[in-house]
């Protein structure tokens, strides 16, 4: 992917997305001794990222695949983001579902009006089911961060952030299927000169960091995180890209990932979900590294459930 | 007051005080048929608009006075605002507060270098230990709402609303002391031209509503609301300001007020306080009276105990 290519994408999702603010708290920044850049994806549409990865991979379809709609399977903010997005945009969107996702997730979804067709909780299943969709319907399948399209839409949040403050040090961003590092890895690459990209990453579900050292893409065996987003794994597409512009990923506990969005709620007031609190959990814990820098942190997204919080 | 005393002041205290953002949600506009613009206060310094008013009657003390100290019985957020503006303008500040105040309020208090003074939990009490603080210190008691310095200090908040968006056909507001509303009320008659002031209370705490109907100041036998912040009665400085400008006050119930703060936390992601979502949820309770207006909405503060939510 060229620097033009995400140009190009930032231009053409510009109308359906939000410019999201990038934030900062003088006592945070005490806190640390860093000066902190949050890049406040919590506030985009939808409230997550995801928006701008699922707005530019429809509008990268023709007029006869749009027609017939897009599939993906998702339990989480991609199939909120693939329904508002094909909403905006007239089109048809069907969503593979676990059975056993939680209620409140299936009706975010029907809230954008996508068409929700549930298979059983495993990956087999939901695989078959999407590929059923597909033949059936002819709708395109857009997989939630292992697409080219997809990363380049995630990539516009931190060219946003870089356009603003050009100079950091470091951008600090979530590891979960790896879209949005990947698209992040990108903008830094283009637009800045010398800045570090780090993952941060559940030691639950530290599969990128096993990943960047073995070499090859691994799994998790368990997925025992609070933060839901960072259960799933790297693809053949964003692997690579993470694999060339990734500096390093930094692993966090459970209890360092509560205490991060307690803090981001309690002195920033605002909702951050627990995958966006992994990334500023792993400054916390590796403050000395990132003393006196300027350093970029992405707010993945805001959607938490109100009814089931951790504090 | 004069125009020119609220320009004053907003400028004496702009060195201290955070100009806050103004939010808008096309999610809640749609909802309520209306366009809102939410004057974000749980942004200031301390998380409360009370900041610019404590800040604002410290600066106006003479340098002898300012030796001195100042003090003030409050458990709430004009106790931690007293504190660190205070702390900010090398001023020490004492803090009568009810023994019967929660933990969470008085380690507020203390990380803001406030000395508290406790005290029996009666208004009786408190008066007389803030009235020995006076006389033993030669502190300078600073009233948490009935207090002109402290009226123009609040005022400021819906100015800087005004400057952004000086077309308001409302601006509404919660009352509890009733310093907020004052101000807010002469901001409104300085500022624009033809914009109603309008008052959100709880039925729980409905004292400024009972008073506008009598005629006098009327006080709460009982204060059983989530709205903690709005638990005060108004005083003989702001009640003359309150009945000379504000145009009528709407009561919401304690579900209404819940219901209000889950839709801005689940959809603005941002973390404001039940009093301030009393404010809102008058919008949503009386809809016909705010369609196709454009609507002010002051969100005072963001303080929370998230160990204690409604939710």
């Amino acid at each position: 992917m060229k620097k033009e290519d995400l140009i190009d994408c930032h231009n053409r999702i510009a109308p359906y997305v939000h410019r999201t603010p990038v934030l900062t708290s003088r006592l945070l920044n005490k806190m640390v001794g860093a000066e902190l850049f949050f890049k406040c994806e919590n506030f985009q549409r939808m409230g997550a990222y995801k928006m701008r990865g699922a707005t530019n991979a429809i509008l990268q379809l023709t007029d006869a695949q749009k027609e017939k709609g897009v599939v993906t399977h998702s339990s989480g903010n991609f199939a909120q983001a693939l329904s508002l997005a094909a909403k905006s945009l007239g089109v048809k969107a069907y969503i593979v579902m676990p059975s056993s996702a939680p209620q409140v997730k299936k009706d975010a979804v029907k809230e954008y009006c996508g068409a929700i067709i549930e298979c059983e909780p495993t990956l087999k299943a939901r695989n078959a089911v999407a590929d059923r969709i597909q033949s059936e319907s002819g709708a395109t399948f857009i997989h939630p961060s292992n697409d080219l399209n997809v990363i380049a839409g995630q990539g516009t949040v931190c060219m946003e952030l870089l356009q603003e403050h050009p100079n950091l040090d470091m951008v600090i961003v979530p590891v979960g299927g790896g879209g949005l590092i990947a698209g992040t890895a990108l903008a830094v690459h283009y637009f800045s000169d010398d800045c570090e990209v780090i993952g941060a990453e559940p030691f639950e579900v530290d599969d990128a960091y096993r990943s960047l050292k073995s070499g090859k893409i691994e799994i998790n065996e368990t997925t025992n995180t609070i933060a839901d987003g960072l259960k799933t794994q790297l693809g053949d597409k964003n692997f690579p890209l993470i694999q060339k512009y990734v500096d390093r990923i930094i692993r966090v506990t459970e209890k360092e990932i509560i205490e991060a969005m307690r803090l981001v709620w309690e002195r920033m007031k605002i909702i951050i979900e627990p995958s966006s609190a992994v990334a500023f959990a792993a400054v916390i814990r590796e403050k000395k590294s990132f003393k006196n820098k300027k350093v970029g942190i992405i707010i993945s997204g805001g959607n938490v459930d109100l009814k089931n919080l951790p504090f």
